[in-house]
C-alpha cells in the first residue's frame, strides 16, 4: 500500500522502526525576526525532529536561550546554543547559494513555487551547495524585499480554509518532507558543468551594481515606483540562476553598456572583479 | 520538475496556488485520555489545517471548550464544539471498521506498522470504511491494550535520536500525509500571477537588442569568442523565463545603461516598446 517509489524498509523484520537515514547537507533554518523565545525554542525542537542543525536567527525579539526557550526546546538545546544571531536578512543569507522562503500568504511574484515535498526533492539535488530557508514573522511573515532574495518559494498545500500554521509546525512539515527526501533521493537536477553556482553575497554584489547604475542613468527615477520595480528585477535575476562567471559577466555588460567607451568611464568599478575577455563558463 | 505520477495543473496561469481538494471520508482523530485543553485547542487547529473534521475524546482531563483551548484552537472551534466524548477507547472506536495507533514508542507486537505516509495512502484505498486514528496521551502515549485495538501502527519516520513530538506537531504530520494523499495537482509551479510569459519571438528581440548594444559598446569586441559568450548569455536569460513585462523592462535597462541622459541617445530603439516609466509585472 505505499507508494510506487517508496523503497521498502531494510530490515523490516528485524527492526519494527521506519527509521529515515537523515540526509546530507540540511539547509539552514533562518527565522526572520522571531517574536518570541518559546517559538524559537519550538523551532528548535521541529529541527531537531527532523534531522536539520543549523539556526540562524535576524533580529530576534527575546533571547533565544532564555529559560522558557530551552524548555521549549525540549531537548533541542544543542541546535539554540549553535545558533547565530544576524542583524539583516541579507547578512544571514550571504554565504548560500540557494535559499527557499515558505510562505503562506499569496505574493505577487513570478517566481517558482514549490510544495515542501518538491522543494524537498529540490533540495536534496543540490548536493554541493549550501541552501536554507526563510521563515517570517509570527504574525505577519516574509515581507516582499524578503521574499526576492529567495530563490523559491514554499506553499505548504493545506486547506484552503484554513492554512495558517504557527511557526514551528511550519518549520516542522518543512523539515519532515526534507527529512522524507532523503528516502527517495532526488527526481532530477541542474547541471552545473564544473562551473560554481553564485552565492547570495555576490548576487547581491551584483543588484547593487546594477541598481546604482539604473539609478545614475535615470532608468530607476521614480522614487515611488523603485521599491518595487528592484523587488521585480531581483526576482528575475534570481530565476536565472547564475554562476559565479555569469555574474561577473553580467557586472562586465552593466559596465560597459554604461561607460563603454566613454571619456567618462572610471578606471575600475569597486566590489567586483571585471573580467570582460575571458570567455564566460 | 514534478514526479511521474503527479497530473498537469489545472487553471494552471490562473491560480498559482497549490490547493489540494479535501478528500473524501476522513479518519476520525481520537485523543486518548488529553491532560491539557490546550493540547484539545492545538490539535484542533492542525486537524483543521489538513481537513480533518471529526475529533472524539477519551476521558479528556480538562474541559476542551475552556477559553485556553478555543485560543489554542485558532479558528478551528467548530471542531471542539462537535467533538464527542466517550468514557473507554473501546466506546470510541466501536463504530470503526479500520483503526490505527499512531505511536512514537515500538512496541512488541505482531501488526503492520505503516510511515504516515503510507497509513494515508492506507486510508484513502478505503472509501467506503469507518476510519479512526488513536494519538496517545501526552506524557506516555497509548498503552498496549489500546494499541492491541488497532488494525495498524503508525509511525512518523523522524530522527531516531528525537522522534518525541507532541500532540498537536502529531496529529499535524497524520493529517497533512491524510491531506497530500488526496492532494492530485502539481507539487510545483511557476507563479506568474496574471502576467504573460514571453515567447521566443519576443525573447530573441531582446537577444538581438542586448547584444548588438554590446558590440557597439565594446563588451562584445573579440570576434573570436563572440559566439561562445553568445550563447552564455542567452543561456543565462533563458533560465530566468521573462514575462512579457519583463522583456520589456529589460529593453529598458538596456537602453537607460547605454543611453541614459546622454546627447547621443537615439529618439526610438527600433524592434520593441520602450515602456520605462511602467513598473513591471
Amino acid at each position: 500500500m505505499t507508494a510506487a517509489n517508496d523503497k521498502p524498509a531494510r530490515g523490516y523484520a528485524d527492526k519494527a522502526r521506519l527509521v529515515a537515514r537523515v540526509g546530507k547537507n540540511p539547509p539552514a533554518v533562518i527565522l526572520v525576526e522571531p517574536q518570541l523565545g518559546e517559538n524559537i525554542g519550538t523551532a528548535a525542537r521541529a529541527m531537531m525532529n527532523t534531522g536539520l542543525e543549523e539556526l540562524r536567527l535576524v533580529d530576534p525579539k527575546q533571547d533565544w536561550l532564555s529559560d522558557k526557550a530551552i524548555a521549549a526546546s525540549s531537548g533541542a538545546e544543542r541546535i539554540l546554543e549553535r545558533a547565530k544571531r544576524y542583524e539583516k536578512v541579507t547578512d544571514a543569507i550571504a554565504d548560500l547559494h540557494t535559499v527557499y522562503a515558505s510562505t503562506a500568504r499569496r505574493r505577487e511574484m513570478v517566481k517558482p513555487l514549490m510544495s515542501a515535498k518538491a522543494a524537498a526533492l529540490d533540495m536534496h539535488s543540490r548536493t554541493d551547495l549550501k541552501l536554507g530557508i526563510l521563515f517570517g514573522r509570527e504574525r505577519d511573515g516574509l515581507h516582499n524585499d524578503e521574499v526576492a532574495l529567495a530563490n523559491t518559494i514554499i506553499e505548504v498545500p493545506l486547506n484552503p480554509e484554513h492554512s495558517s500554521m504557527n511557526l514551528a509546525q511550519a518549520v516542522l512539515i518543512v523539515g519532515y518532507e526534507w527529512f522524507q527526501a532523503a528516502y527517495e533521493g532526488p527526481q532530477e537536477m541542474m547541471t552545473f558543468n564544473r562551473t560554481t553556482p553564485a552565492s547570495k553575497e555576490m548576487l547581491l554584489g551584483l543588484f547593487e551594481h546594477l541598481e546604482s547604475e539604473l539609478v545614475i542613468c535615470g532608468f530607476l527615477r521614480n522614487e515611488e515606483k523603485m521599491p518595487g520595480m528592484i523587488v521585480n528585477i531581483r526576482n528575475m535575476l534570481q530565476r536565472a540562476e547564475l554562476t559565479e562567471q555569469e555574474v561577473r559577466t553580467f557586472h562586465g555588460m552593466v559596465k560597459e553598456l554604461r561607460y563603454g567607451r566613454r571619456p567618462d568611464r572610471p578606471k575600475r568599478q569597486p566590489g567586483y572583479k571585471l573580467d570582460t575577455n575571458e570567455s564566460s563558463d
